[in-house]
């Protein structure tokens, strides 16, 4: 298999787009569980987008906050845990498992952005290991690996030094077979730089979300998203501001200059790239086009209101990251379209 | 265990509503499919609810209506099945399983009230051995089957006489343990009459629905549901309307007299029943406290919105029998409130 056919799984086809199963499937199961993976799966999704952390040993973790949530993070007494959280990279790796995982917090802002998520008790926080055995097993040989790396050049407390959570990420990603098939994204480009170093098997895919008015997060029909991806009230009190594209900015590892007027697709196919993450309120036709022209793969970012799914389909969006697969699904199949 | 520890399982208790996952999931995942029940049980639903129609040999198999949907039913060729479709009880159980229930048909309008049901394919249409054998693993052995048989006066030719359908259900349940957590329920309640005779074991639910506009049929608050339960505009031209409660009706075995001012607990409860399922717009306070007062359990039915699946909280419904099992925890929740 060369890598163009490697590739050509996570690419649109004519009557075909990706969907990659956002922390699972967070609008329907609690996210980044095991239980959110294996619903994804039963879907018919065919990437698993999930995020990862680091326990104190290194140990790579599937959760999405710096801390723990007191949102969506109970102890092992049942208790929701204390505002603002313990922080995962200090946390041993037994310990972390001793936390649950499977639901969210009544009354939280959070929360009352997933009303039909279903609630479970004692559902851990999977180690990646434990989702890379997952489909390393023969029935999911065709599925994708969506990992993010959580990091960020304002807090170096919160992970280890890049060289070694890259290569904390690799060695269960080669163990598990799945160098071949997993896509890293990473709103932090020198984290992707170091795991072309370390794995040039693994695709990368750019992260990114524009700061400022003309962003993401100056949309106001982006309510859902405002400011900042998933996390607005969810852990604002972490820093946990993702948005990397702006002038002078730390993200971008000296590879772009996150000046408005920069092509940002050319810069990221300059380094090395195979994908492309943008918010998909911040994605243009014209960028669009400009990033295929220069064979990158482009994924949008968090894609549930129907109206938007119906938008990236239109635009041409190769793959589309969603907390809903079942309702992309549809929208697909209402258009004769389908995702594998 | 005595009838009265069993049977609470299925009693409201403090804090506790019962959560009855409708056809599985319908909301989420394919209805009457394993994918489905498995689904729900991955959520930590106590109880599975599907419908059984009957093969040309008498298997029970789970399906909703008495001809394969043309909205939600393939054949083996991937083609949607032509209508008004095949009676199930005309086809054999073999080449029954060669159907695929996996998805809806877009632009039907069946396929429009559930836009987040995830589309599979190649998902056969079970037994009701195969949804038996599941729930007689240990893991399981906590989990209640309430098991719709599909029977109408005014279609005989669609099922098997009374007694043998009765007896082929009889024998799944027996043959996998299940006698002591099944609730059979059903609009015609000549079956019950029957299931009494022959599996005294078995729990008995009495569906109703009332005709007219007094009934759920008029309410205007009620769109979902228009007429009558789930089938509006789905099985129409099958005469598949099962409002059950008129002067007069056959469905009731002589038990009641199907008159506005009758007592209908009184009736049910008369008739050896366990249990009682309304539709939930319905049931009224007065109703539901005098079911109470005969011992007996209200699973209303189908409640899906969320103003809706509140009201029936604060109602004192025993079961709420839904769609969208995750979401009717989440509603518990914000109370403080839980299922199990």
């Amino acid at each position: 298999m060369n890598s163009k056919d490697r590739l050509s799984a996570l690419r649109r086809a004519p009557g075909i787009v990706r969907i990659h199963g956002h922390r699972g499937a967070r609008g329907i199961m609690p996210e980044n569980t095991m239980a959110g993976f294996r619903f994804a799966l039963a879907c018919g999704v065919k990437v698993l987008e999930c995020d990862v952390q680091f326990a104190r040993d290194h140990t790579p973790v599937i959760t999405h906050n710096a801390r723990l949530s007191p949102d969506a993070v109970r102890g092992a007494d049942g208790q929701w845990v204390d505002g603002p959280g313990p922080l995962v990279h200090g946390i041993g790796p037994d310990e972390l498992a001793t936390f649950d995982a499977g639901g969210l917090r009544a009354g939280t802002r959070y929360a009352g952005r997933f009303p039909d998520q279903a609630f479970l008790s004692l559902e851990p926080i999977p180690s990646l290991d434990d989702l890379a055995a997952l489909l390393a097993r023969g029935e999911h040989d065709d599925v994708w690996l969506n990992l993010e790396i959580k990091s960020s050049p304002h807090r170096p407390e919160a992970s280890p030094p890049i060289a070694d959570m890259v290569a904390a990420v690799v060695a269960v990603i080669r163990a598990n077979g799945l160098e071949r098939r997993t896509l890293a994204q990473c709103f932090d480009w020198r984290v992707l730089v170091e795991m072309r170093r370390q794995a040039p098997g693994v695709a990368l895919s750019f992260l990114t979300a524009l700061a400022g008015d003309a962003g993401h997060g100056g949309d106001a029909g982006n309510d859902e998203d405002a400011g900042n991806d998933e996390d607005a009230g969810h852990d604002e009190d972490a820093g946990n501001d993702e948005d990397n594209i702006y002038p002078d900015s730390p993200w971008l590892a000296g590879l772009a200059t996150g000046r408005r007027d920069e092509d940002l697709p050319r810069a990221i196919a300059d380094a090395g790239a195979q994908a492309w993450s943008p918010h998909f309120a911040d994605l243009t036709r014209a960028q669009l086009e400009r990033a295929h022209a220069l064979g990158l793969i482009v994924n949008v970012w968090t894609v549930n209101a129907p109206r938007d799914i119906d938008r990236m389909i239109e635009l041409g969006a190769d793959g589309i990251i969603t907390d809903y697969p079942g309702r992309v699904q549809r929208r697909l199949r209402a258009r004769g379209m389908g995702w594998v």
